[in-house]
């Protein structure tokens, strides 16, 4: 193996950490990958750190002990995740998103990796201290940032089917009422998917009532699972008393004008 | 703005760019933050490519011009690409995942995060000269890896559904045959979603006859977009005639055998 100057050990070692998010590496792995002394390493990694700190670009975190390492926490402070679904905010309010019926076409914004990506991290901070075994979410379109949630906690993704498939083996299905319409639908769950005693966090696109969400945690005592948390995308203001108590919106929905082609929309925890 | 030295740089730009993929950032940005010289920074890239080589950690492009900059592009290398479908080859061949009816229960695979993005790497690399405008898939479980696909080209994903939804404004639908069963089936997308004359690449999960694919063609006609490329995780080998003519397999699936709980699936492209 040949030699790796400091220089070049730093972006190894970033690229690897941040392309591989909540990862724990061995720091052996890369004492022998990059021929150095543990104290050299550990230098490397005090410098990242402390770029990555002063740059809010997120954290790297040394887990110490046999089964130790470093990992990288794609980590998402209040002021940038601010700016952020401001932004989003802003997007979402265009008159033109407007649909029959007073809905909003947000599917383009929901399905794009970058913004996805940014929604991921943002949960993945706000439920940092949960550390949850799974993200679940239920098909469709809650899958994206549902999916970068995961990525974020290096966790897998259940996807609650809401018809059932032959590939998903036996099934464990419940009926619910949505809250909005009132119409019984019904939600499967292929039971190898998640083992009794897990801790999963469920998110969704879109809060309504909340007869959804509802569904989603009695099909999960089903399963034996605790869920730590529940975060949604989008939360609307009415009605005001949802089906459930415990949940994180990031944006509120606040009126859908059609008449005159205006959304109110903003971050929901905006003084 | 305070000062960066050159390991500081370096550190930053890379954790930039590797949270970032194929986004185009221009120099002049990065001059600006940390307060150097265009020849600096030119050093620091040169010295982020050439490590990234030598790695195999993807590759660092530079785009010159007025709209110029540099970016991050996730690319997997053949040999590299061999191993991970042939891991994940050797994990689907596992007996237990064979369900009533010959099928395998892969959604667990799919929907991890990590073999998601190890996949959409994959595809991308495949894809690279196509420079797709969106990835297209349909629901359910194609997005993860087509979600990752468009998260290595930097561009949109948009999901083609089963099912009309109020929430995607005004549709087209297409009934198609399902090669396999022979049965009618319906898919639709918002006609807001793809601008006509975009260039796509149709990423999804499973083939067995083609029928699905097909029909994505047929609904891309309606939009009139060109579809450069079709990408499947799994092929079946029986039917070996497919209804479309032109797409690329990473793994085929040969076998299963109920009986005797056997399975056998390779990468594609295998000697």
């Amino acid at each position: 193996m040949e030699d790796f100057k400091r220089t070049e050990r730093l972006t190894a070692l970033t690229q690897i950490l941040v392309d591989n998010p909540y990862t724990l590496f061995p720091l052996r792995g890369f004492t022998e990958r990059f021929q150095v002394a543990k104290s050299t390493l550990s230098e490397d990694v005090s410098i990242i750190k402390s770029v990555f700190k002063r740059l809010n670009l997120g954290r790297v975190e040394t887990v110490t002990g046999v089964a130790g390492g470093i990992r990288y926490i794609p980590y998402i402070k209040e002021d940038e995740e601010k700016e952020m679904l401001t932004q989003i905010a802003s997007e979402l309010s265009r008159g033109e998103r407007i649909l029959p019926g007073g809905f909003i076409y947000m599917t383009d914004l929901i399905f794009s990796a970058d913004i996805a990506w940014r929604v991921g991290k943002i949960f993945a901070s706000k439920f940092i201290d949960k550390r949850p075994d799974y993200i679940i979410t239920i098909e469709t379109k809650g899958i994206p940032i549902a999916m970068m949630t995961a990525r974020a906690f290096n966790v897998p993704l259940v996807t609650i089917r809401r018809n059932t498939r032959v590939t998903e083996g036996s099934v464990v299905t419940i009926n619910y009422v949505s809250g909005s319409s009132g119409k019984i639908q019904t939600m499967s769950l292929s039971r190898r998917a998640l083992p009794e005693g897990s801790k999963v966090v469920f998110i969704d696109d879109f809060m309504k009532a909340g007869g959804t969400a509802k569904g989603v945690l009695e099909l999960m005592k089903e399963f034996k699972v605790e869920v730590a948390g529940v975060g949604v995308l989008v939360e609307t203001a009415h009605p005001g008393d949802k089906l459930i108590d415990d949940y994180l919106s990031l944006l509120l929905l606040e009126k859908v004008d059609e008449r005159n082609k205006k959304v109110v929309i903003r971050p929901s925890h905006q003084a």
